[in-house]
């Protein structure tokens, strides 16, 4: 592995292969011993290139959030596509398109949309129905058993809409306190999704695949016996996020945003570096009771990409294009006009997104959606 | 003018054109009866169309705050152009390439990166050098009338450097809880960078010229008298933050994301569209003392754009892709899955940027760097 990072000259995306490789290995093989589908979130890093080295682990089948995502690694090659957002009718051509070349798998919680696929779609799909247990974003409470046997009713009575399963994201994990609490909300997402299926199919003779999916859960939980998929996307290059919620070691951090230093401020002791919101998008995280703060500071290693996380080092704020790091003493005091500095996303999918693009060992680009 | 809003299908950023001509011919005008120059910045449109409205207003410098942006508006002819932002030093080959093409005017802070420039480059460029008034993100603080002096006279002692004035950024104005309070922010602003000129011509015979640019300020203030150019950026399509800080009145605000419905909750009275961090970016903004909020919500009308912002209405949260909003009565009553509603966005330049493209009357799509 080798880093040239004389060749970064603006704000650029550093990926770290290895770490990303072991993320997916780590999770494939939990997913392996459960003996559930790994069906992986694509959001996250939106390449055809990063969901390649999936493949090599055997993975088939994936989650994207979008039409525009699903039709992209649609076209470099993956043949089973979950869109986990609730079916958009206003898209139903691409819909149709698509659904025609893989085996499309969409979301949907109202009976409208049924109605709308079932009036409107040429090819036959695969539904899950979004089950809400706990996050209240979207999805059908757990415990509103009429409106999903209703809903699974009325699919077992169309032609073209098959009944997959009950689909959920337990996000609210991320507001989970500690490691302990995140797996009290996953015991409790497990419990709910089983008692909606186990209403069910009193009533209905239908089989039921469970979906869960959030990487903090997935990545605490060792055991997941009790559901049929699991859906993380994060955890390929994770970020502080999870890190703060011990989803993760710092060493599991994939991705590092490489900033030029462009001043240095040492009444205040900050380091301004090129490097703002639509670079890391202002997603921020409060730590310690202290102010909010935007992501992390490591030094870069031509061979080891980047070294631990800076102590007393955080960026303190971000403009558009310029962000502000406090930074420590002795950090403050080595650091140069023109240097690059490292800066751990808080949220690695927002990141990814801005940068549209990925720096790898090798001076290899990876390209996004 | 007619927008075809039943060609939208996914989330799309809508741009109302008489709006931004309006928009910019007000600020065109305050500037010409200030007898200052009027050098936009392009950061927050980012489009060379956008870019050719300003022109038929006589525009022709304009600011920009990366060098991708400088290079990709000299492109589309713009030939004096100020990178409004510490000039990064690892940057210098571009650097050297623009300023050979056009005139260029980049800003310091920092011997470091004078002496640099001076080794480095080989075409003359103009410099400004940043002044902090008290918005205390960069620049060398106004009353350190030594270490200003130091740099000009650097400047003066260089063939290739040459010193143009000071340039600010009065961001601070964006925590004005008034108008009031911005009008004296602008006049502190004023004050300080007239005292930090006088000081540095009691010591060396240079001219001066002295940059403004917020659009807080820019848009509440009348007169611009005592300072020779204003920089203004945001004021092209204005935002929710703008209107908040009383900067603009709702019926400036020229851009809108359309967002498709996809599902409704009755018991939490939500509306979820497809329309999330990816669109509009995390920007958020706490209003009238409760919980921040995303966003505000408009309808579409098909001969106007959109019409007013909808009562008790606004984005509570914000996914990846999805946007919770938290809806009157009326609105939820009257929304159905598959309507399209419009956000007007906190913060417009971040919106923009992550849009790539604004759709607009007549289905002209407008595209951006």
């Amino acid at each position: 592995m080798h880093f040239n990072f004389q060749n970064i000259k603006s704000p650029t995306l550093v990926l770290n292969k290895e770490i990303v490789l072991r993320n997916i290995k780590r999770m494939n093989e939990k997913a392996r011993q459960s003996q559930v589908t790994f069906r992986p979130h694509f959001k996250t890093h939106q390449s055809a290139e990063i969901g390649a080295w999936f493949r090599e682990f055997g993975v088939s089948k994936i989650t994207v959030s979008s039409l525009a995502m699903a039709e992209y690694f649609a076209k470099s090659g993956w043949q089973d596509i979950t869109l986990a957002f609730p079916v958009n009718v206003r898209e139903i051509d691409r819909i149709n398109r698509l659904a025609e070349i893989i085996q499309l798998n969409l979301l949907v919680e109202n009976e409208e949309a049924i109605r709308f696929l079932d009036q409107h779609l040429r090819t036959p799909v695969a539904l899950f129905i979004k089950v809400d247990t706990g996050l209240n974003r979207t999805g059908i409470w757990w415990k509103n058993h009429e409106s999903i046997v209703k809903l699974v009713s009325i699919l077992q009575s169309s032609q073209k809409l098959h009944f997959s399963g009950f689909l959920t994201h337990a996000g609210h994990s991320y507001d989970g306190q500690s490691t302990e609490a995140i797996k009290e909300i996953y015991a409790e997402t497990l419990i709910r999704l089983q008692a909606a299926k186990s209403e069910l199919q009193k009533q209905l003779k239908v089989a039921c695949v469970l979906s869960v999916g959030d990487t903090p859960g997935c990545s605490i939980i060792d055991n997941f016996e009790g559901v049929d998929e699991i859906r993380p996307g994060n955890f390929v290059f994770y970020d502080v996020m999870q890190l703060n919620l011990g989803a993760c070691t710092q060493d599991d951090i994939a991705i590092a945003l490489a900033c030029p230093v462009v001043a240095k401020h040492p009444s205040r002791q900050q380091i301004v570096v090129h490097g703002g919101a639509v670079h890391l998008s202002r997603e921020s995280l409060a730590s310690n009771n202290e102010a909010s703060h935007f992501g992390l500071v490591v030094h870069f290693s031509e061979e080891t990409g980047w070294g631990k996380i800076i102590d007393e080092t955080y960026v303190r704020s971000l403009s558009q294009e310029h962000g502000i790091i406090q930074a420590g003493k002795q950090l403050f005091n080595q650091t140069k006009i023109g240097d690059l500095l490292g800066i751990l996303p808080v949220h690695s999918c927002l990141t990814a997104n801005l940068m549209g693009e990925y720096f790898c060992s090798g001076g290899h680009t990876i390209k996004m959606l």
